[in-house]
């Protein structure tokens, strides 16, 4: 079945749509950091955490002013999206620092890809936007660095943070497909209808887009010495 | 009694030991209003309070940037009042949102007068700086705001949060007491030592500034409604 060719309004939408998305994981991803970080016992590594926790802050109020710009209120922008990404946080708690780092490490990771994906989607303008907030500020170097060293002084650990990370991309995976089924316009925007109008927009690209992320998360976890 | 005059070293130490008690103190508190943002349950709420966080950060990094400027290591700084001050947070847990925000108005209040205390009693470059940090970003206003509306649907909560109130300037006060005799530089500082060099360095002048402490908090709990 052929989908009609989608108009500016919707596209407008969709855009609202992903840089709502971003904007609220960056602010959730943000506080749950820093309360993290509260709770992480040595003061170096709370700086490290919390300093991850304030960029992801930075990057939630680009997206806020960029949302405004658009004449779109921000709270409005965000709250489709807030049930899913809340969703992945209380389905991922994790219970000690190395869980927290993996998180951080693996979560933002599967993010920035999948944004990456989208913003490839998106006109120039959001895309300058997005690849900024997206750009890694060193946040993966410390993160696997400092994840390679608290491994070096447990080894034990490593089975089950490997099943910690199987956990955190099985969630985040599922977190994006429910929000990219249950607003058109995004989905639309995911599928590619908007660069090839009148495609067939079916989910398969979707699902392509998804083995991608997997795969990139295989690379990931393999850096810091764990199986994906 | 009288002093020994007190020598340049010494007050290089009570300026690194005012600027590490005061970053200590706004990355403890961008940490645990982050952390009190996330268990918000409305966005707008939660954006509030996220915001005054990053405020706290913000105060954080320029305090840091200069201590390293200064050629102190940020870590060791900060490290002699850790204890005081994550005590008075492990005291002083809020239980629901309007605890939130009455310590962010009461606690944040309290620590600015004290920073402008001590910013009256170092070099001029150093009090730009504090007073930089300590400027009023407009937090205060809406924090009189947010809790003035919340106790308008909830006048039955007044008496509890003047309590409330009245335990955070509690524990404030005791912790900073406690810090002040534990470090003889910072004491020498608070009581005018290298004011008037020479001078009578007793607690008089201590106790004073404790009074105006408390004085001024009095009138702010005044302006949200409740007793002090």
């Amino acid at each position: 079945m052929h989908q009609e060719p989608v108009g500016e309004a919707t596209y407008q939408q969709a855009v609202v749509d992903v840089l709502g998305a971003l904007a609220y994981a960056e602010l959730a991803g943000s506080l749950q950091l820093a309360a993290d970080a509260r709770d992480a016992p040595a003061l170096d590594v709370r700086l490290t955490v919390a300093r991850i926790g304030a960029q992801a802050w930075d990057s939630y109020t680009l997206i806020e002013s960029r949302l405004v710009e658009l004449g779109s209120e921000p709270e409005q922008a965000m709250a489709p999206f807030a049930a899913a990404i809340d969703g992945f946080h209380e389905r991922s708690r994790p219970r000690d620092l190395l869980e927290v780092l993996v998180k951080a490490y693996v979560g933002d990771g599967i993010a920035r890809d999948f944004y990456r994906e989208v913003s490839r989607r998106v006109d120039p303008q959001t895309r300058e936007l997005m690849e900024r907030v997206l750009a890694d500020h060193g946040q993966d170097d410390v993160l696997a660095a400092t994840i390679g060293d608290a491994l070096d002084h447990r080894a034990d650990r490593a089975g089950r943070l490997a099943l910690w990370g199987r956990r955190l991309v099985g969630e985040a995976l599922a977190q994006t497909q429910r929000v990219a089924v249950e607003r058109d316009a995004l989905a639309a925007l995911l599928v590619g209808a908007w660069e090839v109008p009148g495609a067939e927009a079916d989910l398969v690209e979707l699902g392509r887009m998804l083995t991608r992320l997997t795969e990139a998360h295989t690379v990931r976890m393999r850096r810091i010495g764990l199986s994906a």
